[in-house]
């Protein structure tokens, strides 16, 4: 097993990654931005340095600095997390390079996953049900037409080497389609440097549904509960829970053989997550695949009770999985809620200042809040506005949520604003509550109700 | 199911029922004394009444104002917690004659149980192995001296109905035998108001293990994994844990039909524990019966995944238990250690003050910290010293020492002084990272240890 090993991340992760080390007995070293030299992940791990100033590029993107890092305090190991560079093939690539392991899938099937166009193929080719649309790459607007002309509209035109909506652009005609083509792959071709296009149709009513998997390098792979993440805002997930409501065993375990296929099919290594949509008569189709530790990664272990970064590490120093599928059993609901540093009021404008009280509350079965802040603590404007989980699991849905519900509603934080009170709202809402929802819902159907009543109370 | 529930109690046992009943949808009344005003179970409750001073006889022990106030609040059942009026059989009686539930077994339980001799002989019937001792009853020295010259020194000589060490000697020799006894007995009188005495043996090097039971009112029961509790100080927990080093599934399965066996002879109701010591041949012999929720209960929760304060409020309100035997498992190893506002250095005195500074480091799995202290809160001189148990769960004993270790380790309590220190120093001890230890461990190898290390420190 690893002596030490760097943490290439910072917030609630890079604190999470940091008390699996130490429970393992494994020296941790932070990496931290100018901004960042108080905060928790540096203050409770044995070893800090600082990598650059406080923009991402110059610090937690800075490749050669953490390397340094690295190498300056002799760890064998790095764990990205998630972000940052948590999704970097080149880093990853330069971190072998010196000798020193990754805590992730090898540098080839990061980049492999990195090209949506390419993953889709792939995953094709290893009898994963894709979105119907394009084979392989579009070059130009004629082979745009044929393949519309095939699956129809609305479609969705995306950039290969895409990500945060770069290159992406909804068609919902013949007529559009030309003047869209042009303009999504001028700006892929500005933004990420490639202009190789695909298409997809665009799914209605569907859910978001993803599959964590494990795999060793002997090859050994187990399949994880399935999650629901399709309580969206902007793409980004608000809600996540495990396992999902419309999923029955017998989806779990198709699911679960076409993951488990998939990982075979490209020897994948470490933990990975595919994310499928799931129409409403139960098909579910790929969408993409995470070659990392998700956010939502703790609703997975309430259910399971495992520590996912623990066999990410172990199965990153070359052990074999401690565990076969058998093991892993379905145990309870659970729901986890994002608390962002964010005013939903404003459209969820990003908040930062000093948190000057806060209170988690904790205590009590099934509670689980991670979280990087406490008192004193700056909250950045720099970084993700994410600034912990608050998490619940019951032995139904029904008390998942209510327990989920007083947990928001007794949380305190002053000093900058929070999505509290929105999630708490969500919560209340009675579709949620039943879990009725698809992608769509939060965005055209909740927020605007919650919008309005917003203003009524004025 | 009930609608409202008093919780006749304070600190964090109060405000974990007061979840429970927030999650099950009933409206929680809390009860407080002057002192407690602003105490975090006042504020999480919906409604909060005064019942007295800062003394506990006059508040927390004021059977008159306490059930005067669930008339005045429509309450239809009272919780007790632990400790105070939890395993007071006439308070009990009376909450039941005024038409109002009790979270509890009923009086003429408590009262049995609550008298040592009684319980004991009640035991003995019911085919629990007791430790060698008297039959019932001692009158007078001529007696003691009977059973002494059976079971032979040393012996102890307790009062039936004492608690505390009221009416309690240790007897090394015949010598002492005639004094020790009218010592105890006067003793006994004059504290209890009740002068009956019994006669045990002194059990050496055994183990403090003990079993918690369910049982509703239908007859179902079904009893826990045992839990290990043999690091003591002056008869006080320190460190608790689930399942026992040195409990086999065979010995667990004898315990629990010990158990079982036990609540169906007295027809018990709702939750209790029952106390043994085993000795280093691996037998057996009862102590006492607790006719309450424990301060422990988390380590059982934790590996058993239930929500014991749940199932009392389901048992009390006439529910049938919803599990049975089968469904109960041991999973994994967990870990407590009591938080106390105390200081060890200084022979545990007790320590009160304003809480100016608090981190509890929940998040990560297997991780619940149960407390009530926040920044701000007044930790008062007048009631128990313990202000949060943290709590460990992980696959194996060895992981939950780790665990439960980074856990102390990390925690930040200013403002008043707390056992942390000490604590962290028990969980490096090797004999406590091997689970080797006995009921006078604590006391007798490791407390002279600690307290030397500490003054060659300085």
């Amino acid at each position: 097993m690893f002596k030490k090993v760097l943490v290439a991340n910072r917030g609630e992760i890079a604190v999470r990654i940091i008390r699996t080390l130490r429970e393992m007995g494994i020296a941790s070293v932070a990496v931290y931005s100018t901004a960042d030299k108080d905060s928790l992940h540096v203050q409770i791990a044995d070893e800090a340095i600082a990598v650059g100033g406080v923009k991402p590029t110059d610090s937690y993107l800075n490749m050669k600095n953490i390397l340094s890092a690295a190498l300056l305090t002799g760890s064998e190991a790095i764990h990205p997390g998630y972000g940052f560079l948590s999704e970097n093939a080149l880093f990853a690539e330069m971190v072998g390079e010196v000798g020193i392991k990754w805590i992730g899938p090898r540098p080839d099937t990061i980049e492999l996953m990195g090209n949506k166009a390419n993953a889709r193929e792939e995953m094709r080719q290893a009898g994963v049900p894709v979105i119907p649309g394009s084979d392989g790459f579009i070059r130009d607007f004629s082979e745009a037409k044929v393949v519309a002309d095939r699956i129809g509209y609305p479609l969705l035109l995306k950039a290969a080497a895409g990500g945060g909506g770069k290159g992406m652009r909804f068609v919902y005609s013949e007529d559009e389609l030309s003047d869209k083509f042009d303009d999504a792959q001028n700006e892929a071709r500005l933004s990420v440097g490639d202009d190789q296009m695909y298409i997809e149709k665009v799914m209605e009513h569907v859910r978001h549904i993803e599959m964590q998997l494990l795999r060793d390098k002997n090859g050994h792979v187990v399949y994880l509960p399935e999650r629901d993440c399709s309580l969206q805002r902007k793409n980004q997930k608000v809600l996540e829970e495990s396992p999902a409501v419309g999923v029955t065993p017998e989806m779990r375990a198709y699911l679960g053989d076409i993951v488990t296929k998939a990982a075979q099919a490209i020897r994948y290594e470490n933990t990975g997550t595919i994310e499928f949509l799931q129409d409403h008569e139960g098909n579910f189709y790929f969408m993409e695949m995470n070659t990392r530790i998700q956010v939502e990664h703790p609703v997975t272990e309430m259910v399971t009770n495992l520590d996912l970064i623990r066999l990410q590490i172990e199965v990153a120093a070359g052990q074999d999985l401690p565990i076969t599928q058998d093991d892993i059993q379905v145990n309870g609901h659970s729901i986890e809620v994002r608390l962002t540093a964010e005013r939903p009021e404003s459209n969820f404008a990003p908040s930062a200042g000093t948190v000057d009280l806060v209170f988690l509350p904790t205590g009590g079965p099934g509670v689980r809040i991670d979280s990087a802040i406490f008192v004193g603590d700056k909250v950045q404007p720099f970084y993700d506005s994410m600034i912990g989980k608050l998490v619940a699991k019951a032995d139904t849905r029904e008390q998942a949520v209510q327990k989920i519900h007083r947990i928001v509603d007794e949380t305190v934080v002053h000093g900058i604003s929070t999505s509290l009170n929105f999630q708490k709202a969500l919560l209340e809402d009675p579709h949620v509550q039943r879990g009725e929802f698809d992608t769509r819902y939060l965005e055209t159907e909740f927020l605007p109700r919650w919008t309005e009543s917003l203003s009524e109370d004025e």
